[in-house]
């Protein structure tokens, strides 16, 4: 039997994340301190499980025994209470977590885990004066969270570590993929990785080396093929006869000496106000950014069933 | 009527081009300095193609088709006569490249463009003292080649403009998704961004943040999935409601930050030798890489073919 999940902001974040518990078969509790906000949300959920149904992606699910599985909270107490896990999507605002955070403290179970999706802030900044600090954490998906496996499970220093077991236990139940950070560093792992690819991007752009749209062809025809079903040590384990180690010896100097030349970084603003603001709006109007998030979710769903189908060849 | 493609050095590399202009339905004409070479990258291809055929890569022809065009020359004059196009991938050796390039360009008919497959030099540096050095350039694949569509067509000072125009015209005939660069930079385009981010997550790892197989699931199950069909600029364009400057207006000064803190490198074989290797080998041990090598391209293969099965639905 599994258990209640409260989810604490029901914003396109939450929502994805009530539909990975729901579709997992937990009971999960919808609450959220804007009103009519939680209602809402349900209603919206409810007209995207069909497609998720659709590319087989309601883990053998019909969508009305998807929707069983939700319900609608009155108050934060009603959410919390007998919940197994509490995920937290408020609002990015330091001041707005301290408070929530608190007030989950106060309303939940003993050694309930209490996870929040932001991607801003390090735990450690608005949980250090909670009485159960020790069992708040950073759990951040990589939007949308029913689509994107990937979620970071950061520990502050004061979590119990048998809290973060269970986070990452649950995570996988759930068929998320956990990435386990041992402690706290602003952009956990996902954006700064992506940070440290922009930067470069930035900056062979900002030189004049090569546009916006060929630039990001290197990646959606090179190396994103790769790396849509393996990490990037594991690529570059696979690139030499000796393993990584050897892939080291043979390259390490080549790319440490361009390093030595990545350090200075391009204004954004600026090099997107000197052109490349315009050519991404030629190929993606803004008026057509809420169609292109359609096509791009949808592929995205193709993609997990077909990645879904090879395995089940294996 | 399709022209004669000279492939110059038959190695992987060579052989992944062959296979990229024969099932186009160029005549390829293979040469290689080391006797029997040629002859061998023949054979090797033949097994390969059957795999290809499979996954509906050879665009719509059969094995014999494709092996018809193939041709195996004795002598580089013999190989680069009538040639409308010249692929080299000759050692990675310099003093190679420029006796090669010389030998090349004394034999082949005028305005053939002479592109060379190197990673580790700009074409500026082996064929500056060169009388046709303005149809020298790198065409440098992500290997391998009939399996990854992006190629990096980088000019040095000299070449050309409109040799470069014609090389991207006949990357985009046979398939492959020509990066225009407009100048010279160590590392072009792909190995840049890839380093940039491997530096930071050999970074992540040496600072005791995260292991190496969480990080590579940042990838794998995260930024990898949208990146195998859209580049880093459409991807942040598609993450905010105003686009690519509502992005940077958001979150530039976040990544702003980080970026000032991904200056320091680590050393990679020391993060490698503290237990990066033996994590690596436990998944993948040194004698299980061919295999594993094996089982990557058949992924590849069958994402390429997913790819397309999307495209011929829209």
């Amino acid at each position: 039997m599994h258990g209640k999940i409260s989810i604490v902001g029901c914003g396109l974040v939450g929502q994805g994340w009530a539909t990975v518990f729901a579709r997992a078969g937990f009971q999960v509790s919808l609450y959220d301190a804007v009103e009519g906000c939680a209602q809402d949300a349900l209603d919206g959920m409810k007209s995207r499980l069909a497609d998720l149904h659709e590319y087989d992606l309601l883990q053998g699910k019909s969508v009305d025994e998807v929707i069983q599985n939700f319900e609608v909270a009155e108050t934060l107490e009603q959410s919390v209470e007998g919940a197994i896990y509490i995920q937290e999507s408020g609002p990015e605002i330091l001041e707005v977590k301290k408070t929530l955070t608190r007030q989950i403290d106060a309303l939940a179970a003993p050694n309930t885990p209490i996870s929040s999706s932001t991607s801003g802030f390090s735990a450690s900044l608005f949980c250090e004066n909670i009485k159960g600090r020790n069992r708040c954490l950073v759990v951040h998906p990589v939007n949308p969270p029913h689509l994107i496996p990937a979620v970071e499970v950061v520990p502050t220093p004061w979590t119990n570590s048998s809290c973060v077991d269970a986070v990452v236990a649950l995570m996988e139940e759930v068929g998320q993929q956990p990435i386990k950070m041992d402690k706290e560093i602003d952009g956990f792992v996902v954006n700064r990785l992506q940070g440290a690819l922009l930067q470069e991007a930035f900056r062979l752009v900002d030189g004049g080396f090569v546009t916006a749209s060929d630039l990001d062809k290197a990646i959606s025809y090179g190396l994103g093929l790769r790396w849509s079903f393996m990490g990037p040590f594991e690529t570059i384990h696979l690139n030499a006869p000796g393993g990584i180690a050897d892939y080291a010896q043979r390259y390490g100097d080549m790319y440490q000496g361009i390093a030595a030349t990545q350090i200075e970084t391009s204004h954004w603003n600026d090099v997107i106000a000197e052109g490349v603001a315009e050519e991404m709006t030629q190929k993606t109007s803004l008026s057509g950014i809420a169609d292109a998030q359609t096509f791009r979710d949808n592929k995205l769903m193709a993609l997990l069933k077909h990645q879904k189908s090879l395995k089940e060849e294996v």
